[in-house]
């Protein structure tokens, strides 16, 4: 199935019970989550062999990401442990007309002071077919956007195919900074995950007026090839959402592979959990690309493993690849039994 | 108002709180049910005076199971005690997209193991008016099947009305052993519960073609004048549901008295608990039927109370027969205070 | 920003959790509240010095209680401790087709047996700018009403405003009860919330018959303007509920300055909380009328504190001013990270 | 077995989960018990027939004292539903240095306004061998004391025993009120359970004073026999507790037949739920009288059966006779597997 | 470090949370657990690789419990999938005078049906060190029996050495039963764990007489030495319990190495979980064996080990060797910080 | 009965429920708590006036914490907002022979960062009596330890006596750097509470060798008065704790006034929550100072204070004067109803 190679912060993350407050919550639940990590497990639950590297300190937390992680089936030989501390976020569920939040505490982690030379690269790499990392992890410091950059280079070096999610955070960086560091290994990716907005608002693309408000479908064309000429990906994927409230969204799927735009059907989802959807649509992305599945069926199960995860708790999605299947071959929901 | 008994399994119900998913739960939730107990539960609470006849293991699992039964007021005096197991089903429930599944354990259990001799079947329908039994009961073991065969001879000789709900169970036997056991008890029941497939694919009776595509009232009149020709059953009641989600069904029912046909006013349910729902109605047509209430008020009251039931968690409706009054009578779902 | 005191019973309330059924619970979740209580709160979370007047038994409760009320940030050095008892509500939430129940046992409290005599009325109402007092405080017993008056009365002779929510309850008391009493005290209130039932069930102020049928912004102030000739009151505020079921509800809010008629936008919201969404209107209009923000933005504050607290868990509103002016500026349910 | 009947109130009992404290709880267990009823379940529980006379509110807190007891096997037929309300009593427990404490808010409530006209004595004595009531029936209200009274009565007319527990409760009554109304009733009694200080302080006899410093049976031998003259009661049984901390105690049983004094094994419990302890113990005495059992095994059983109940959570032991005799019989706590 | 593979059934293990018993339990919580499983995750734990040998049924069940296993670093690339059914077992935690129950729900489990010829033994075994089973693999089936022989005899051929859990169960199998299996494998066995009635009551091996009322560790050591006679085996090892109450034990180590006899320190422990200690002493034993220490060090970790389990709730140590000799070595239970 | 301001950090404490590990725990319990922030709980529900000085950041989790304290009835209007975070620990409660364990992850915390001009030190201190702040303080930073010294100065000046708990934390910083910064303070101080590890390690104060090996209160006697020639403290207090299990504690305190050393009666405590005791003694003597009670009350007020605190969840001690003077003065643990 192709082996994939993952780097990136695994996250504590707290939030409070059923639809409750922040402020007024006596128990919080723990999840171990971050973008990349969430993007193994989900290739993990895929079938996919795959590892995460990252660094995690030496205590009971660290154990239990690891414990997490390993749980789906995740390869964790190549997490090294030390550093001061876990980053943590709190998450406050939205429902309805009340937004969901985020109180990011991620300052400081072990792996924002990894060093490239705690890893063995050679020994990472070897055997892989792609690697993943996202522009989160080019964010969080100096040094792990330098342990970014070695990584896609070796990818790059040893042969992979070199997988990137823009995932722009506004509470990380601003726009200036990503777009000084993102020109930097731009050329190295293949198959790249980005909304119109980061083309726009950290590439400078921008889609010609008259397909402004024209349908979104000819819009993302237009935007996909101008960034195709600046950078020849082989992929190009979008997800667009539509927010109807909080806890329901309206969710699509679009892909470019230099030459055509291929749409998925589009979900009206009731969410139970938001966070982690787009590294769903990455890991879907991924698994099918990696079984050599066509277009329309790569941004199909892209799009279902997505808009599965916002009906399940925590930050992954737990699925197999014959549940995503069901969702967008037959759209039915009854119980079998 | 009558007294009922009813023939079946009680089934441990394990299911995970919230919407959390089976392979990721640390704590179940506890239930016990099974069709023909949620019947009589669901009678007792509608003040009808029931009775389950059934078999449970010696153990506190199955006492559990009869504290719960005993305490919604069903008579349990003639549950025998012995045999090897509880059967077990395993529920995940679903959400907007995601379906909910069940994995059942219910081999070899004690029920499955009873023998007619067991019971001392004079007692248990001396006084009665009606027995209910479903398809269920029919598919779980020979001996279950003999059982349930010989209570409804005795039922029938000794003056009771007849009650039958199909509930077909794809996971518990084929269609071709459903209808070879169904066709040696249809001649003993008066109140048969179905749904358009169940007539079809089991008893092979197909509505003309020309209805097919017509309106579902015409569709379901044409179908049960063709059941009625074969088998002439004083009632034939069905629910119509349609799937928007997993967690939002339409729900509708409809009755055929030999003569006409009656359509319920339909409810758009948001759902906490589907399973049940058809026992729920089942019931609240036979609570109809033993008061002697009008035919639109039958499928009135059952369609009502098993939509009620949607919205309660567990197996059984806990509700009374205000509650149901109130849903079809005045559709309002204000706070009183 | 003004000084705000309210006078009324502080009550425990008991609720199932998740959307069981009280017939079936096992646990109970623990609030504290009442209408002039969660008036206070919410002002309290808006920014505005609150204090409440309120008689609490001596016990753990009763510190209970006040833990929960100082925590949010009341003043309650005017709470008298003493007499029987905590009243108690049991709240069954509804949920879809089922509605929400309400059981009240608060007959005996220590509010209902509180006399005049122990509040020191000179103290209470030093350098306060608002008086807030709802028709429950009027209804609870005839020293309760008799106490509400002395503070009505003491607040206009001490230049305060007063401000009254008709909050009628049927379990309370009868529409005539009702009617006697209010008509003592509307005299010396400057701003009143009531529905448009309350002004012609218990004022007997009656729309024109031609406007019974026209859009409801003509209806409504064609009653205020009735309202208004019989008492001059400075703002007349109501807000119009639609019940689509239990848990989704259609809210907009109306004030009238004795001139105009302003309306908020509306907002349909899934539920997790109903009680208390009054309340939230009434701090939401105190707290815009006390930070002398125009007519518009009144009612759109109010509207939005109200609609933001069926989102929320428990009697009180747990929001920032930020928040709800966010939601009536922005109507955007965005993740934000 | 022998056919019991009781009388009493059943209360909703709330408790801070785990350890945890009143003032800062945000769940509350749910219980339904009081001491006749507790004595009820536990019977029912031991395989005697037993019914329950009481009253409670027509609301679903009545419905589910109903269904709790029901579920636990009590004849629940006799119960009369209506007035206000079901009485409430807020426990805390303590765990070690921390003493448990009791809110009761019991006032008014259904039971202590019922009349004995509500109640068709014939009916709920017929065919029974045994009247059960406590002090605590006496103390609630004047009409209470009444019906107690008069159930008394009726029973001693109709050839049954009856048993009567002391129950002194310090927060309900005086000593002087309970010596009143307990010299009313003394004469019906046959069995009678109360601990030395209820003689002494409620009848006024006391031990002499050379056996004040002996021994603890001498001690209560003596006191037995004075309370003997006065009483000629057939059974006097007595628990008595030694309190090494809130959550250990040492626990053992005496009984008196008139001429011989027999002590039971004393255990050391640590404890979960000391709530219902002594009506375990008087369960536990009833069983094996209506059982015929020597003395031995009498005081023996229902010593063992109050022990079992310090380690169940709930107002009620939920034992079997084989384990309650297991205990005294072996004192061997292996696991079995 | 040396590796180890084991062979044995996982288990479903359903408890009810806190103190509550079985029959008036609403929720229970989930652990996957099972003598040899047990094992394996304690090795891992403390640092040996460890591959379990089992099969599971392909549902969600089966993979939670791959999940569980692979999250404490449990090799599952052995594990075959297929078969009807996840065993299960509900376990009742006792406490003081009440003591814990176990209800097993295992026949007709996946494992029990599994044949030799899916598994293969030769890629299994290559590259290990050490095979562990216990009795309980050997009363499951007798396919269940002669895969587990056919492994004993591979492990010794392929040069692995063999070690043995005794787990005698009654309710699984008769001493008949087993004596007649235990002696067909015993040759295989280098390391053996067994209580002295093991020996006795399966073996038929007794103490001379003059021991039994001498010092328990004269006892062992003859029992030992006339074990030793009949099987040379490398190492007999055995916990000696002491049941104060069911939720306090004392607890101590022997291992005898054909030589000389070494005792542990004891260790009185308060219980939070009871399961599962016996596997804990098992794995400290092989841990300290394959790392080399001295006998008077494996006895304490192994004994430690144990010890350690019993205060850790669900079926497996989760504790570091650091953890496990700080116990050991200094005996100190301060707060660190 | 004076009043007291303090200063000090207040962390979120997250915490396994029950019995549980951290490395398998999927919910935490949240407690807000901190030395200095404990004393003011305790002091305020002691009925003492008490402020807390401190800084948090401006985010959800500053408010809980404001909520969490200002609910006990702490005065937080001289907190500070700001800062980047709040500090965590995590904690892991021990039980039997497993340790407690804490994480600490407090590095960066705002109150870390904050700068003495952030604080009003005139408003602060105006019309106190007392300033308390303990020496995990001045371990956080060099900011706050110059924060610390400069309110110490202040208060001084200002008429307060100063009361410092040494509460060093090996896990915060080294021997020496304490030393360095304790012996910059020491002279502003008038009640200090500390161990003799503290005065020996720490100020190299060290008892005679002969009393070394006689009994405690001789030892500290002989400490004592060797500290008071160097620092002549107004009191010197101290708790002595023997660990007899991670769940079982003996607990007695001391205290010295210049003069003479007074003993406390020792508790043997069975464990809810072992965090919070020492501020809980700090707390109970600070009362007992204020209160004017002669030394005896003091000492036994004091270590009953603490004693309580090991029964209750939580950081801070939440009971009442009478229920500590309860203890004290009866010893006495018996349910009262």
């Amino acid at each position: 199935m192709g082996r994939v190679v993952t780097l990136g912060e695994v996250l504590l993350r707290l939030s409070p019970p059923n639809r409750n407050r922040l402020v007024d919550s006596r128990t919080l639940e723990v999840n171990y989550g971050g973008s990349e990590a969430n993007v193994a497990v989900a290739l993990s639950q895929y079938g996919v062999e795959t590892a995460l590297v990252t660094k995690l300190p030496e205590h009971e937390l660290g154990d239990a990401a690891i414990h997490t992680l390993r749980g789906f089936g995740v390869d964790v030989s190549h997490v090294v442990r030390g550093g001061d501390r876990l980053g943590v976020y709190y998450l406050e569920n939205g429902y309805s007309i009340r937004p969901s939040k985020v109180i990011y505490d991620r300052k400081h982690s072990s792996i924002a002071q990894a060093r490239i030379d705690e890893f063995d690269l050679d020994e990472i790499f070897a055997g892989r077919d792609l690697f993943h990392v996202s522009g989160i992890t080019l964010g969080i410091s100096e040094s792990s956007f330098q342990l970014a950059k070695a990584c896609m280079e070796k990818a790059k070096e040893t042969g992979l195919k070199v997988s990137f999610d823009f995932n722009y955070r506004s509470k990380l960086w601003s726009l200036e900074e990503a777009t000084k560091k993102f020109e930097q290994v731009l050329e190295y990716v293949d198959i790249v995950f980005a909304g119109h907005l980061d083309f726009t608002n950290i590439l400078g693309i921008k889609v010609d007026e008259r397909f402004a408000k024209n349908d979104i479908q000819d819009y993302y064309e237009n935007l996909y090839r101008k960034v195709h000429v600046r950078y020849p990906f082989t992929f190009i994927a979008s997800s667009i959402r539509s927010v109807e409230s909080a806890s329901r969204n309206r969710y699509q799927g679009l892909i470019f592979d230099g030459k055509d735009i291929y749409a998925s059907q589009a979900y009206t989802v009731d969410i139970v959990d938001r966070v982690g959807t787009g590294d769903a649509f990455t890991a879907g992305f991924i698994y099918s690309y990696l079984t050599k599945q066509d277009e329309q069926y790569k941004v199909e199960f892209a799009t279902a493993s997505a808009a599965l995860k916002h009906t399940i708790s925590g930050d992954t999605v737990a699925a197999t690849p014959a549940e995503v299947e069901r969702l967008f071959k037959t759209g039915e929901f009854r119980l079998q039994r």
